[in-house]
């Protein structure tokens, strides 16, 4: 049935809509039910309010929330009751340790999608998954069903592709990664998140220099325009069932079960028609993965899915025990990656430009631009030529950014602090975790200017008096509570540092 | 923060209060927080509107979710924001395979109890308890801290009590043995529960004889008056995290770790001073333990729970493999225990009466009352002369019911229809799961009066033609739906009859 939207001066944290208690009745609707709006392509589960005097009959009131999301240009909202989902009991064969069917698993990810689910409902799917786990079949079929509910584009086109599983701050290498394979001829329309829980995501760093919210058209015309493009994959449609799920119950219980990141990552793959794939494995203390065993482990997981589905997959292992180059934060890293296209990697952190190449060159070779073992040396020749950064010129006007944009352009944080060495020493360690946490202190990644930069990393030798952190903030506040949080969690390790103490024992 | 009430024409499924948006900024609330209420000794933790216009500054808006719950007489609602819960790193700690201290236990609990954790929270805390699973000393101390979190009764007197783990229809055996039980002049004040997914629980079958609602200082008054009580639990607070779990969690996605069952017991009869406690086990196809070796190491588990928390248990392990007594749904239930208490069990259903004899005889023993091996006798010797009649009589009155209440007078469904056994034979089975499914289709356990009577059970001999389902219903509809759903189900299976047909295989 549909409705007029009235909007009400309302702000919520979830969707809702109010109802007239006739409509509802016409509707078959209770106060104990939800709604399904649908919004152009789009459903949306809903809370709802039943009233007599606050909206009338054929109009709903729609709060901010709902508002700010989504468009309601059409000027009529259609509503149905949301559904019990039959698929809960499949849902609950997974927790009680069955195997779940192609149909099965279609029906738990169609009901999801189409608002049938409680987040209740989707916390003990993805629970389940985390406890019972997957078979390498239902994983292959979980991602298919995820790429069958949402939006697919068809390139007509060898697609190529980078991923990296994430973990490590200021990994921005994506945006040398890409150029750098375009540039070679390759098509690699690359989509990407916003952050989660790190201080910038490869969205978030790539909207410093260029728009990245567009429709599937404009992307498919933007990416074969350029021969490459970063964008989110956010508004996309892709996978939708996906960002469902991240948003309902991975997000905020902070859990990521292997089998529905092997699903998430290829069905967004899948649904763009990637061909060669090379997969960025971070390994070390503070990353997603702890050791070179399980990295290898998963590595054969992602081949292994990446065959039943048709992807041709190359894993590359890197160090991920600290954070990649010296930025963190959307505008530094953005700064980082266009000075080290500028300057065809000179001066450029050896961490971020090895890394970087290594990936880019696993791609040139399975592609055949390059004879196996001589990818990374091309890599660095597109790259030291500039041929690289010509290209992320084309991308970014084909985004509708400035090509001509320039490294001291981009908005860092006006304020600042430092923070300088104690001691002489060397650096012991710089750890991930406590260098995102400064970082989002200050502000990342909503804050575009807020971020770290790293003056030493692991093995560097440092005088005592020397800059070893420098916190960039757009708000004083922001700017004190992370140099606060610095001085508490000391992100960077010097050896011959007091850490800690433990008091003795007195009894 | 105090705020006036206004009552607001809406009508949801939680609760939800409209703050205006100025206060909101004082509290330091936004949109995408929550909210605690502090309504009595109770927390409520509340989704929120913030408004502009709806509500004045000083007010808050309330809705009839909260208004049908709560009572707001004073006239001033406290409202906090509701704190992002430090304890969900101990669930998080569980998830991951931890063991929790009491204190991390305690602020689990805590949080839950003060509106502080989410539902997704609460459902990765119960669904932790259910993969990960917790030691007996985590259980004794989640019991404990769940006793501590909620009101607690001190009756000053030794105290008995009996509870069935449920899930076996028509289990009324509460209303038999109680009154034994308080004749032998052993003080028994049973709190009880309504249902949750079966017809009837003994909370609603009480509550057709007497009132069942009480403060707990009432409820220390009616049990000592009486020397026994039959209540509801539900509004005396104790142990309230377990009421919040149940709610929030485990109804919505029917489970009930192992764990959490025994914290469950275990915290109510803690809270209300339980010195003995006698517990039924039924065991059985359909109900909750499917055999005696589970059953068995429940009741080691129970016996182990009981001896750290000062409870002496005895466990009765009995068949529940079909329904006890003939009648299933609230009042048809009270109208079966009524006759037995009138009658001194004569013409009562067999598995009833000697079931509850059987359970009661396990507390005369362990009492004093009856050496060991004669508690039945001396059961069955009270309930035979009357005298447990007598005491149920004092118990209603205690209660403010009326002491003369006869079985006619109970108000069972007036609309009726009749299963008929299709063939001769035997009864080979009564099925739980379905006998409860058809009650509950015609109405139970909401309408008092819904119900069925069971005129054969397993092993009974029957003619073509011979009544052996009876539906009761307070609307056509309604027994409409369930006679549908029974001649679907056959819930009671002849011996003879052709229950199911294969297709032959055609290929």
């Amino acid at each position: 049935m549909n409705f007029k939207p009235t909007f009400l001066d309302v702000d919520t944290s979830y969707p809702i809509v109010f109802l007239n208690f006739e409509d509802a009745q016409k509707l078959g609707i209770e106060s104990n039910d939800q709604v399904v709006l649908k919004i152009r392509r789009m459903k949306v589960r809903s809370f709802i309010a039943l009233t007599k005097k606050l909206v009338n009959k054929g109009s709903v009131g729609v709060g901010n929330y709902l508002r700010k999301r989504y468009s309601f240009e059409e000027n009529l909202l259609n509503i149905a009751r949301a559904k019990s989902a039959k698929s809960f009991n499949y849902i609950r064969k997974k927790m009680q340790g069955g195997k779940l069917s192609y149909t099965e698993l279609r029906e738990v990810i169609q009901d999801a999608v189409n608002g049938n689910l409680t987040n209740l409902e989707m916390a003990a799917f993805i629970l389940a998954e985390e406890y019972v786990g997957m078979t390498m079949e239902e994983i292959e079929h979980l991602t298919k069903v995820m790429v069958e509910t949402g939006e697919t584009i068809e390139f007509n086109r060898t697609v190529y592709d980078k991923h990296s599983i994430g973990g490590v701050p200021g990994n921005k290498i994506s945006l040398l990664i890409v150029p750098t394979i375009a540039a070679a001829g390759l098509f690699i329309p690359k989509t990407s998140s916003k952050a989660i829980t790190s201080p910038s995501g490869t969205a978030d760093t790539m909207s410093v220099l260029a728009p990245v919210e567009f429709t599937p058209e404009e992307f498919k015309e933007v990416a074969l325009k350029a021969g490459g493009a970063i964008v989110w994959g956010g508004r996309l449609g892709l996978a939708p069932a996906d960002d469902i799920f991240i948003r309902e119950v991975e997000r905020p219980l902070r859990v990521d079960p292997e089998s529905q990141m092997l699903a998430s990552i290829f069905s967004k793959k899948l649904a763009t028609g990637v061909n060669y794939l090379t997969l960025d494995l971070p390994v070390g203390e503070g990353a997603k993965i702890e050791n070179r065993k399980n990295a290898l482990e998963l590595a054969h997981k992602f081949s292994q899915l990446g065959h039943r589905l048709g992807i041709k997959v190359v894993c590359g292992i890197t160090y991920g025990g600290q954070p990649i180059g010296r930025c963190v934060g959307p505008a530094l890293e953005a700064k980082e990656a266009l000075e080290a296209l500028i300057n065809g990697g000179k001066n450029c952190s050896t961490s971020l430009l090895e890394k970087s190449m290594s990936l880019a060159g696993l791609l040139l070779e399975v592609s055949g631009k390059s004879r196996r073992g001589y990818g990374k040396d091309l890599a660095y020749e597109i790259f030291r030529k500039g041929r690289a950064y010509l290209k992320m010129k084309e991308i970014i006007e084909a985004q509708g950014g400035d090509p001509d944009i320039k490294p001291e352009d981009l908005p860092v944080g006006q304020h600042k602090a430092v923070l300088k060495s104690p001691i002489d020493g060397y650096i012991k360690k710089v750890d991930n975790e406590k260098i995102n946490e400064i970082a989002r202190k200050a502000g990342a990644p909503k804050e575009r200017g807020a971020g770290l930069v790293i003056y030493g990393k692991q093995g560097h030798k440092v005088k005592k008096g020397e800059p070893i952190l420098e916190i960039f903030a757009e708000r004083t506040t922001k700017l004190n509570d992370a140099y606060e949080l610095a001085l508490t969690l000391k992100p960077i390790a010097i050896e011959g540092m007091l850490l800690d103490i433990f008091p003795e024992i007195t009894t």
